[in-house]
């Protein structure tokens, strides 16, 4: 085994920083409630006063808390604002879709890499926050040492070492994974493609949330497969109500669904609800294709377990990636396929041979030697200081009758418009402004989510996202006629 | 643009190498005959003496020529007894095939990679022979000085600058190539996988060469599409008699070839027929799936074109790699896909997103300041060298009645041993003398070369190769009955 990966516990004034923000998250701290004295605090936690000041000052850096002249400090407004106005859940019809969206993806989304844009329409968050140097740097080291061989010996299913981490690390979220299951891919999206493929033949039925992440959408229009949408709650994920239903009246071969900080809605499915998904599915003998990038990037106390945590029947095909938590541009994610996990790997030798072997060795020098985990805390404490920042500027800038949902982690929310505000005309004014979104159109074979948007909130850098929040607010009440 | 490629010239007495050892792969020269004194060729060539003794003292390192006490140096017996032995073409009976060959190539090759082997059945050259610290330098300058937004903008088609330098190498092949035309891929296979499924449907029929790359046949098989094989010349090619016909009678949607170098054969296909090819698939309007990743391993005086340099149409899909000829592992290869280009790059997002960033950054950075131009010299003289010293060991050691072709560039030769000499078995027994081959098996839908096998020469160090054949001729010859 190699050395323990990088665990070190964050600073006391940090974890108490954490504590403070996650009772405000769960609405045990309300906006205007008044934070105990840091004399008080101290006593009552046995710190110093100087942690409670440092953990105050964090708190008011990341704008959850705002201190009043000669009072103390205060809950700012914030966060309940928008727990009061979480979009309505959609109700997609259950019609099965043929699906055609790659043209409309490419046409709405080619724009949004130019980089004078400010990014709410991004898929990424900024790459100024990742290790990029450190990460160079452990490349250099394990390409220099790198024994020729290992350059066409680590064909897939993948670097041996680097899968051990991998599996290593769901240890984290409450459970373990067999690394021989592990197949590395191109990235997320490679893995993800091939479980479909895995799973799937032409014609088939697959499930997808509603709104649905536009990959999935391509990826069952590349492979000449039909979906049908199920409801999906804002703030808790897919409907498993509507699901059963569907599953009664439909022949579903798949379900493609992110339990996880679900791109775009950023919904996160309750533990029993997950537990409850699969025990659903495995009756039915459905396999599920998880997309779980963004389970790292939790803002409370510990990861989100995934889907996969509850999986006996070996029919969750789990996928995740280092693109949205610390390496973009690596290319290296992976697939924990179950009983399918033999077909994905032979899938990935017959359509790409193997991921990139300097990625592969220095991801998994960094895993070993350097700071993920200390770099991972600071990523999610910008995300979520992001996230209270853009609720704020939403709040105060966008029109009356807007409904956003307030994520447990990720770096997306989902924003409804009043219905007047038509988001592909919002789109190309705000082009027009130089402030690329995402609009809703893109989430949905059928195009619905017309007053919709995804505004990536993981751009923290100078107070961008918040000048853009603020025009695109204006644009906005100007469509609202 | 960049600086120029590094273009420098061979040193003297590696051109007049060269030069000579085209006379003896041309027939010019033959067996037995004697090279002009040294005296003579200096005054003839007006070049130093010492030039011409460098370049015999390299034709004799390589197996090429002998010197004779008191006599001088006479070209060796190695080369036509080859010639003079070729296999026979393959007359495939022309039947649609349904394709479902994964099992049996993961369980041939599966063992393969094991590297007490000797690898006479690996598909690539020795990594020994690629320069992996030069281009691990290369890499760690890049990364040190990138730019963060570049891991999110370098998306398909691919880094610019990389697929400049890649457009500028095919002028050394006498054509020129749009860079805009060009997708970088995580390496030929997926560029080949993502062509084939821009042009074909489920169900398609798709003409392949016979014998013909399994890992055109695992595509297929991946695709669900049908293969129609067609009669390929061990020396010339796909035969373009029986091309035709097959077209007339099939409804074939698009052919997969190797015009340079075919793998398993080795064959080079005459340029006027390139040019034939391209016309007839043009009057069809049958696309042409171009895998050209041996292109750059020739023997000869310059690099032979491929068919890409005759579409006018923008119906050959050509794909290239670095995998073969600088940098196995990085996982770099391209798609220059005519009219067909746009597609292949959404397809590429959708499927995998992009090329790992690390991998296009190191390549870039090494093609405008690297030396690929004498590596290449470099590894076509080992390459051509370890032909010829195969060649002689199989000529030495294998049984009466064996032919093996004898190609102008990569690393395979194909051998079509005795009738009664059952490959698979040989294949079995091989093993246990710690021995990988490829049996003829694996290069056909219907599983026809039933006593062939490909033989990797790429393997130069210590020897290893000819101890392995000689071995594997004797073993061969107990299988002879």
């Amino acid at each position: 085994m190699d050395e323990t990966p990088d665990q070190k516990l964050p600073k006391r004034y940090e974890a108490l920083a954490d504590e403070i923000a996650a009772s405000i998250r769960s609405g045990a701290l309300r906006a205007g409630d008044r934070l105990p004295s840091v004399r008080q605090a101290s006593a009552a936690r046995r710190v110093s006063p100087s942690t409670v000041f440092e953990a105050y000052y964090l708190l008011e850096a990341r704008g959850l808390i705002a201190a009043r002249p000669r009072s103390g400090y205060y809950v700012t407004a914030a966060q309940p604002v928008a727990q009061q106005r979480m979009p309505e859940p959609a109700q997609p019809v259950g019609e099965v879709q043929a699906v055609a969206v790659a043209e409309r993806v490419q046409q709405l989304l080619g724009l949004a890499r130019e980089r004078d844009l400010a990014p709410l329409g991004s898929a990424f968050p900024s790459p100024a926050l990742f290790p990029l140097a450190t990460l160079s740097r452990a490349l250099g080291r394990a390409m220099r040492v790198l024994d020729p061989w290992r350059t066409v010996e680590d064909l897939s299913p993948g670097h041996e070492g680097l899968r051990r981490q991998i599996a290593i690390r769901y240890i984290g979220a409450g459970f373990s994974l067999d690394p021989a299951e592990l197949v590395i891919c191109n990235g997320a999206m490679e893995a993800l493609n091939l479980c479909l493929e895995a799973v799937t033949r032409p014609g088939d039925l697959v499930a997808v949330e509603s709104p649905c992440f536009y990959g999935a959408l391509q990826a069952l229009e590349r492979l000449g497969l039909r979906a049908v949408e199920v409801a999906t709650d804002p703030r808790g994920g897919v409907d498993l109500g509507s699901l059963a239903a569907l599953l009664e009246r439909h022949p579903i071969k798949a379900c493609w669904l992110m339990p996880n900080f679900q791109n775009p809605l950023g919904s996160l499915m309750p533990v029993e609800n997950k537990r409850a998904l699969v025990a659903l599915l495995r009756e039915r003998g459905v396999p599920l294709i998880e997309d779980d990038v963004y389970g790292e990037l939790y803002f409370g106390e510990r990861r989100p377990p995934p889907a996969k945590a509850f999986d006996e029947a070996g029919l969750v095909l789990h996928c995740g990636s280092f693109s949205k938590s610390l390496a973009p541009g690596y290319r290296v994610g992976w697939a924990a396929a179950g009983r399918h996990a033999q077909e994905v790997a032979r899938r990935k030798l017959m359509s790409s041979l193997s991921a990139a072997v300097p990625s592969q060795e220095g991801l998994a020098e960094y895993l070993r030697h350097g700071a993920y985990d200390r770099h991972l805390r600071q990523l999610r404490r910008t995300l979520a200081d992001g996230q209270a920042r853009a609720l704020r500027a939403i709040d105060k800038h966008f029109p009356p009758g807007t409904r956003v949902t307030r994520p447990e982690g990720g770096y997306f929310c989902w924003v409804e418009l009043p219905p007047a505000v038509d988001a592909l005309a919002l789109h190309r004014l705000a082009l027009s402004h130089r402030i690329s979104v995402a609009p809703g159109a893109l989430f949905s074979a059928d195009q619905r989510f017309r007053h919709h948007l995804r505004i990536n909130y993981g751009h923290p850098e100078g107070g961008r996202t918040e000048a853009a929040l603020k025009t695109l607010g204006q644009l906005a009440r100007s469509l609202c006629g």
